[in-house]
Parts: structure tokens; C-alpha cells; sequence
């Protein structure tokens, strides 16, 4: 039996490294464009930014130590030119010429490769991606080399982590981003902070911005962006996203959509006996049914396994689960992360949800280094199925993304939460975790215990509503909404009639800093017979949601009075 | 209505809040025996340790906020002495005298009290628990006071707390303890770890032994082991565990068992109207069925909001789930945490358990700070659902424990852990994450792809077994068992024959550091019709799971030769 995978990284290295495991006489064969396989490419990153010192960190295996613990035989510096499928054979472009290599399961692995945007000068040698290691060890070099001014193209993950890791070593640099916000897939309320994280890490942030042109120069290239502004840089990385190339295997007749190659359950494709996986592939989301790849280590790395026993011991192969698309990031000192679908993805797959927004303290407040985690969970108005989350912090981010990954792969309604025995102590969480009480939180929603209103409806609700601010005197003065009522919410239940005479007939909306006063104020209200609604995540949630407009939305209280 | 709660810590306060919130109209009484009400008592250790430098910070509500904010209305310094439930009526021992307070509602949330051991001299003044606000305030006094040694009696959760806390002090102190090891409840290869940090904090760690008297003198007291010596000390905190003080319930005729009261599902005694919550009622296991009290805070928080809903909206009010007993506790620079049931639990319920162990980093390993997280996993041998987790390590032990928890809630089989999309970059976790893996291994074993052997069959192992250490020359020199034959697992292809003369027909044991590469030797060795098993969780399981015997029973290499 012999096996090829095309593709050394993620999914095709484990894939290979499981048949081993399954089978001791099967012939093993990995080919791969690169100079190296199995290497650290979530790591790359870290090594430009001097956080990784050492190359040689990055280089998880080698093809030596592969061939002499798992018997595999890894083959560099491999093109794969040609496949057919019917004698299920391979033409591969090798370092001294062109050779077939014949299969009984093929497993393609290609990953994708870098979207060069169609802009004159993007093929400057100044220009960069940073996808492979030689990549990073350039652009290390660069960065050591004393490059002064650098610019990153596309403001996703990969590029967010690389202006990160220039601007740490003293570089001054841009980040420029297409789209109206950094890292598109988070929520505004999340996104918001990271760019305030990224400007404190003294990175200039150009967001709905693109380059237009790149001129060479002596010392440094001269970009053109789309708002007229001119930036120099001697260090371009561009990471404007992936898309895979799938020509090779279109050509093949190998089924793709999209550009990317379709696949059952098990990772098969079209073509008997060849399995595809990783970022290659068309994934389904399992919360929206969009059909998308899935650009993530984590899920390639295992379905990679699957595809393995799929082929060695089909009878007994568990499906490939349907990624959700968990990710996370670190920047400067906050962590951001997100799992399922987003409010977007949500109201595009017209699927009703509520949006629930909480900032607890990661641990217990009275223990030193109490933190808020700020909080978003997408819950669906009709079952209470958790369909998404995300957070950021500076603490305990990651573990509660996590929990609720795990929640929302188990099916779990958001009241589930409540009963989740999470591990206390003063040092880890809360008697009451940031999850539980999420959970009491979309129990008490879709009850009716308590009705939310969201920041995103703010005009409306201003027009339609009185506002009324249950938070201390010395809150408010941090700015106001114009004609709000405002009112500590321990004297709400003495001066409910001044609440309905200022409301007239009106709902009343009421808004405090994180959503947890609002919602007390809501039940005394509810229970008195307003119409009332409680502002979802408060004014933190309003604040992040509006960004750089939040100054001008929320005043000084003075102007309150005049409204 | 008048709804009487009767303890205003935890549970109680968590039901007083939650019909509040629910209901404006009722009276809510909230009766306590102390001085205080919700006030951190999981945080009392870190006042003690000088770690929470604020005593105020230790009160988290006072009676004057529950009013103002939740129209509370609280009185501390009560003693429920007497409960008619016929007349709906308790005895409330006050300050100024005796009084009758009637009851709509009820709901008990009394706690438990320390357990005194009949220990001769145990009322010396110099004894103090530490389960309230003014045990840790007058702890904390002898502290800055200037005590030089100090002893705890009971190396449960608060006992080691307290010890390391007083350690930090600079104080001298000794921890003892009357089973065998620190922590019950935590697996020997977690106990021991946390004893050799409790060592490295300078703590005089003395397990399988009690106080059997205790002296007054002059400046100290002088106690008197169960060994044999003698200790001085100037404060001693007696945290030798808990128990519910039934009796004024029984007298009511309260239904309880094993001295705690018994509730319904939805937290109802045995007398109409009366609820109970918290330390002082039973509890099912969810795994082994066992019924016990579970002293933890946040099951008591969680059950007081179902009580308050149970009692206020009947109709929709959701069961108290089973506690599944998680916990976690912090110990120098280690966490330690268990959820579920533990191997002796569910050996006393006869359920049939794999035990995994695994010893994976908890993130990328090209990652600066990059350390192990030690995990073991029990898994159903017969439908392969998770049973308990436990795992100790200096960072990502809680994340991986609350997302074990989460999967034991929502009835997960251990080969569910492989398809969750928990959040991976380099400084958060790895593609596989330790759950992943965990998951994998689970697999492994339940389709018998892999054969586990246990640290605890070491004896009869060695007896019947050639035992084979696949480990490097470097890791022997280490220690060895004696009579194991050494080959590094790279070479194991090839020198197959070796070990077949070797076993003579016996079994092959293999083992290496952590069970990685046994496991792939395992795979050689059974592909070639061997009898074989891989040590679960490898050397770092099997010093662990030994203790204070590892070095006695793993030897010098050249004792091998002579084996």
C-alpha cells in the first residue's frame, strides 16, 4: 500500500504521521514544495518580533527525525504538477527534473497561497508574505538589518500579529486594512479595543483604507494609499488573505467550488481514492450552513488524523466534524477570541438570535489582578442554542471561549450554562464564573425575566424612548447620553412616578455601566407596568460598539440638562 | 409573602437576590448567625497570606447595599433555634432576646460547622478555624503579631491554603495530616507534586499522622503527633474538614440523612414551604451515585437561584443539577484541579475505567514559558464516556479542567474531545491542545489501538513482564527500572528480534518519559504480534503516582546490568 500526501504541514503531516501509527508496512511518501515540513507557521510571527529567538524553534520535525521515528519518507522541495486519477499516478517537479510517482490514496494537502492584490509595484521585493520560514527569517533579517518604517498590508490575524511584532522592535509601522475595522470576523465592541490596543502599541491604524500603489525608491518604497496620504516603508508584509490554488487539481477534474476542493464527510474528494483537507477545502459551518474553507491549524491538524483512519480503517472512521471556526489572538496585552458565528453571519443566515453582552471579572473580585472579561453570546431566539461568542480581556479570555466552544459542539442551550461546575477559586473565576452567568443571563432573556436593548439600536431607541441612566453621580460625569433621565438605580423603586411623568407614555430604556444595574432597575420597572428594556453590556458595550464616535455621543453631563 | 432565609452566605444570599429580582412585592427576610453576610469565605486564606491586603475587600455585600440595592432586609447576629413548620414559624435567638418569626417560605442555608477532633486540649485559645470574617481577622493579627511557628491541622483545601499562606508569612509551619497524602480527592500522582511544592515553600508536610494532644504554655502551645514528636506553635488553625449542624432541623423533623438535610430535585425538604442549600444537604454524585454533602461555593450559589425560582415561579423552575464536585486550588506556582469522580471513587462503585495520562505542553512548545500541563482523564470502559479529570501543572490547568467539566456536563464519550475547536495560537494552546490529545489517546484506547499499563500494576508488571524503556541513553541515566531492557525507540524497526529473545515468551511492558513514544512502539510492537502495552502517562506518571519511593524504585543505570 502506498500512500502519498502532497502538502507537509497541518493536516498532511498528521495525516501521514496516523497511517503510520495504523499501519507498519504501508509506504509512506510526503512530498512538499517548501524546504520544510511540519514547521511552527502559527509561530512565524513571534520569530519576526523576537519573541521565538531560535530558527531552529520553528522547525517542529525534519525530515530526518520523521524517517527515523515514524518510518516516513519526506521529500522537500516536491512540486505537484499533474495528478491522474485514473491510473492514480502523480507528476511531480523535483529538484533534478520531472518524475511520476504512482498512489493507492493520495491525500492532498496544499494549503493556500498568499491574495497578492492587483496593485502596480506589489511585486517589490520590499513586499513580503509571511507564510513559510523563509519568510520570517527575511523579514527577521529586515528587522535586524534596522529597517525604520514598515507596513502591513490587510489587518487579519496573520497581519495584526506581524504589526505587532515590527512595532515591539522599535519600527514604526501601518497597518492598512480594506474593510471598516481590524480583524473583520469580531463583533465592533470587540474589534474596537484591539485597535485602541494596537495604537498604544504605537501602530497606525488605517482602517477602510487600501494601497494603490507601490513605488520603488533607493532606501524604502513609497505606498499610495486609496485616502491620497503617501507612506515610506523598507519593510512591506503583505497579508491580505489566502486563497487556495486549485488549478492543478480542477485540471485533474477533481470537483472544487468556490476555488476550493469539495469533500464528504470522511475528507474525500471527487476522485476515488483522494482525500483533501485543511485550507484547501470547502468546509460547512455547523451554526449557519455557509460553505466556506477554514483557514485554521487546529482543525486541519485533526481532520488530517480522521482522513487516516478513514483510509487504513474505513469501517470504523468518525466523520470530520464541521469546524466552528475558533480563534484567538493575543495583542500587546489584551487576547481577543471568537467561536461560532458572528452577529453578521447570524442576520445573513436570517437565524434570530439574542445578543447577550457581559463584562464580569475573570476571577473573584476581591483578589488581586481582577480583570474584566467582556463578553458577547449569540443565542438563538427560538431553541436557546448558544450559536456563537467572543470576548477580549487582559485575563482568562482564552478559558472561557473555550467552555463555550465546547458548549456550542455539545448542543447546549445558553441556560445550560448555569450548570456548569467550573473550577473556583479566588485565583481562577468566580463562585458564579463569567459562564454561569452568561447562562443566568440568556435564561433570564428568553424567559421574559428581563428584556435587552442593543447599542446598535441606539437612534432609534433615543428616538422613540426615554432613556433613563441608573448609574452614580460620579459615573455620569464620564459622559451622557443627551436627555437621559438619569437616576442611581437604589433610588428607582422611591421615584417611579418621576419616571413615568418624564417618560410621558414612552418606553423607558435603561442604560449603566456593564448591563448588571440596568437589568435590577428593568425588574422594578417591568414589575411596575413600563415598558422597559435594559441596555445590553451598558455603556462598556456602547462605548466599544461606537469606537472613535464615543466622544461625541456620550457628553458631559452638563449638556443633559439642555437636551 | 414573606420569604425567610436562614444563613446569608452563598446559597441564601444567591436565593434572596434572585426573588428580589423576581418578585418586588415579597418580604424577604435574610437571617444570619454572624457578623456578616456574603462575605468572600473562599478568600479568608489570602487575607491571612497578606495577599488581599484590604479587609473591607473580604465583605462583598454589607446589610446597608443589600437594602438599598435589593430592598434586603438582613439581620446578622440571629440564631435559628427552634422551626415549627406546622405553624410556619422559627425561634430566632437576637441579640436582645428570643422571637418568633413567621414564614410564607423558607429556605435553610445554614453551612456546616468545623469539625473539632476530640483531640485533649483542642479548646486552647491558640486553636483557631478559619471560616469566618473574624477567624481571618484574628489569624491575621498573630500573623503581623509576630508568631514564629504555626501548625494546621488538615491538609484539605483551607488547610493548605492557610499553610502556604502562612508560610509566605515567614512563619515556620507544619501541615498535618491524618491520611495519607495532601488533598484526598486528588489522584497520588497529583497529591505528590503538590506535597514536593508545599516542601519547596518550606513546609513541613506530615501525612498519616494526627494531633493526639495539644498543651497551652506560656508562648506557644506544645503538640504531641501521632508519631511520636513534638511541635510548638503560637497559632494553630484546626481546618480538619466540616460537617452540617442537623440537629435543630431533625428536632423539626426535617428529613436527613448522614447528618444532612435531604432535598427534591428542586432543593424542597421534607416539611411543605421549607427549602434547604448549600454545605449542610446531601448531594448525588452524578458519576458514581454516591449521595454526600458537596461544600463548595458555587454549587450553593447556583442551587440558591433554582430555590428562588422554585419557590416564586414553580412552573418553569428548572432542577438543581448534580454537583459534579469540581475544584481547583492554587499552591506556590502550581494549580491542581480535579472535576468528577476519581479512580478510588469509582473503584468503590465498580465502574469499569480506563485512566489516561498525559503530559502535554499547554501551548506551542516553540513558545517561550511552555510548560506541561499533567492530566489524567478516567473514561467509561464500556461506552466511553468521561468519568473525571484531574491535572496539576503551572499554567492552563484550569482552562483544561473547566473544559473537561464542561464535556462531563454535557455527557460527552472521550473521542468527542478530538473534534473540539478550542481557540489555538502559539501563546494559548497547540493545534492538538491537551484536550485534543486527550481525546485521541481515549480513542486509542477504546478501540484498542493502544494497550495501557498502569503505574499502579507496577509490582506484578515487573513480574510477569519484560518491561522495555524505549527512552534516549540520556533519560536512563536518570534512573531505570532494574531488569528493563533499554532501546531507544528509533531503533526499535530494527532490532525487533532482540526483544523477542528478551521477552521469552512474556508480555512486553514499554515505557518512556510520558507515554509518546511508547505508544508508537506499542503500535511497532503489536503490528508484529507482541503482547504489548505502553506505561500510561510514562515516567513522569509512574515518579508521581511513587512519591517519595520513585528513587528507591528507579535506580542508577548500571543496577540494570546487574538485574
Amino acid at each position: 500500500m502506498r500512500l502519498v500526501i502532497v502538502g507537509g504541514v497541518a493536516g498532511g503531516m498528521s495525516a501521514a504521521a496516523r497511517a503510520r501509527r495504523l499501519d507498519e508496512t504501508a509506504e509512506i511518501i510526503v512530498l512538499d514544495r517548501g524546504e520544510h515540513v511540519s514547521f511552527a507557521n502559527c509561530g512565524l510571527p513571534y520569530y519576526v518580533g523576537g519573541e521565538i529567538t531560535d530558527p531552529g524553534a520553528l522547525l517542529v520535525q525534519t525530515p530526518e527525525r520523521l524517517r527515523s521515528s515514524l518510518n516516513l519518507d519526506v521529500r522537500t522541495r516536491h512540486v505537484m504538477i499533474g495528478i491522474d486519477t485514473d491510473v492514480r499516478e502523480l507528476t511531480v517537479r523535483t529538484p533534478v527534473g520531472v518524475e511520476q510517482i504512482g498512489y493507492d490514496a493520495l491525500v492532498l494537502s496544499p494549503g493556500a497561497a498568499a491574495v497578492r492584490p492587483d496593485v502596480p509595484g506589489i511585486d517589490s521585493p520590499r513586499v513580503r508574505t509571511l507564510r513559510t520560514v523563509d519568510d520570517a527569517l527575511a523579514l527577521r533579517g529586515r528587522v535586524t538589518g534596522g529597517a525604520a518604517r514598515a507596513i502591513v498590508i490587510g489587518a487579519g490575524f496573520i497581519g495584526v500579529e506581524a504589526a505587532e511584532a515590527l512595532a515591539q522592535q522599535g519600527i514604526a509601522t501601518t497597518l492598512v486594512q480594506r474593510s471598516a475595522q481590524v480583524l473583520p470576523p469580531l463583533e465592533a465592541e470587540h474589534a474596537w479595543p484591539v485597535t485602541r490596543e494596537l495604537q498604544r502599541l504605537g501602530i497606525d491604524v488605517r482602517t477602510g483604507t487600501t494601497v494603490q500603489r507601490i513605488e520603488p525608491g533607493m532606501d524604502e518604497d513609497t505606498l499610495t494609499l486609496s485616502d491620497g496620504t503617501t507612506i515610506t516603508a523598507g519593510l512591506i508584509v503583505l497579508a491580505a488573505g489566502v486563497r487556495p490554488d486549485t488549478e492543478v487539481f480542477e485540471q485533474a477534474g477533481i470537483t472544487c467550488e468556490n476555488g476550493a476542493i469539495v469533500t464528504d464527510e470522511h475528507g474525500r474528494t471527487s476522485a476515488p481514492r483522494v482525500w483533501a483537507v485543511g485550507d484547501a477545502t470547502v468546509s460547512t459551518d455547523p451554526i449557519t450552513g455557509a460553505r466556506r474553507p477554514v483557514t485554521l491549524a487546529g482543525p486541519a491538524n485533526r481532520a488530517g488524523r480522521l482522513i487516516a483512519d478513514d483510509i487504513l480503517r474505513p469501517e470504523t472512521a468518525r466523520p470530520l466534524p464541521r469546524p466552528l471556526g475558533t480563534a484567538i489572538i493575543r495583542v500587546g496585552d489584551l487576547t481577543a477570541a471568537l467561536t461560532g458565528a458572528n452577529r453578521g453571519e447570524l442576520d445573513h443566515a436570517g437565524i434570530p438570535a439574542h445578543t447577550l453582552h457581559l463584562h464580569p471579572n475573570q476571577h473573584a473580585g476581591y483578589f488581586p489582578g481582577a480583570a474584566q472579561v467582556h463578553l458577547t453570546v449569540h443565542v438563538h431566539a427560538g431553541d436557546g442554542r448558544i450559536l456563537g461568542a467572543q470576548a477580549h480581556g487582559t485575563d482568562g479570555v482564552d478559558k472561557r471561549i473555550d467552555v463555550l466552544a465546547t458548549a456550542i459542539r455539545a448542543g447546549m442551550r445558553v441556560d445550560d450554562l448555569i450548570d456548569l461546575d467550573l473550577a473556583y477559586a479566588p485565583p481562577y473565576g468566580q463562585a458564579k464564573d463569567p459562564i454561569n452567568l452568561a447562562g443566568m443571563l440568556g435564561e433570564n432573556v428568553l424567559t421574559g425575566t428581563l428584556a435587552l436593548w442593543d447599542a446598535r439600536d441606539l437612534e432609534g431607541v433615543r428616538e422613540r424612548s426615554l432613556i433613563l441612566d441608573v448609574r452614580t453621580d460620579a459615573e455620569v460625569a464620564t459622559g451622557v447620553l443627551p436627555g437621559a433621565l438619569h437616576m442611581p438605580h437604589i433610588e428607582l423603586r422611591d421615584r417611579l412616578d418621576e419616571v413615568r411623568d418624564a417618560a410621558a407614555g414612552r418606553p423607558v430604556r435603561v442604560m449603566c455601566a456593564s448591563g448588571v444595574r440596568s437589568a435590577i432597575a428593568h425588574r422594578v420597572l417591568a414589575q411596575s407596568g413600563f415598558d422597559s428594556a435594559s441596555l445590553s453590556g451598558g455603556v462598556l458595550t456602547l462605548r466599544a460598539a461606537l469606537g472613535p464616535d464615543a466622544d461625541t455621543v456620550l457628553v458631559a453631563p452638563g449638556v443633559m440638562q439642555h437636551a
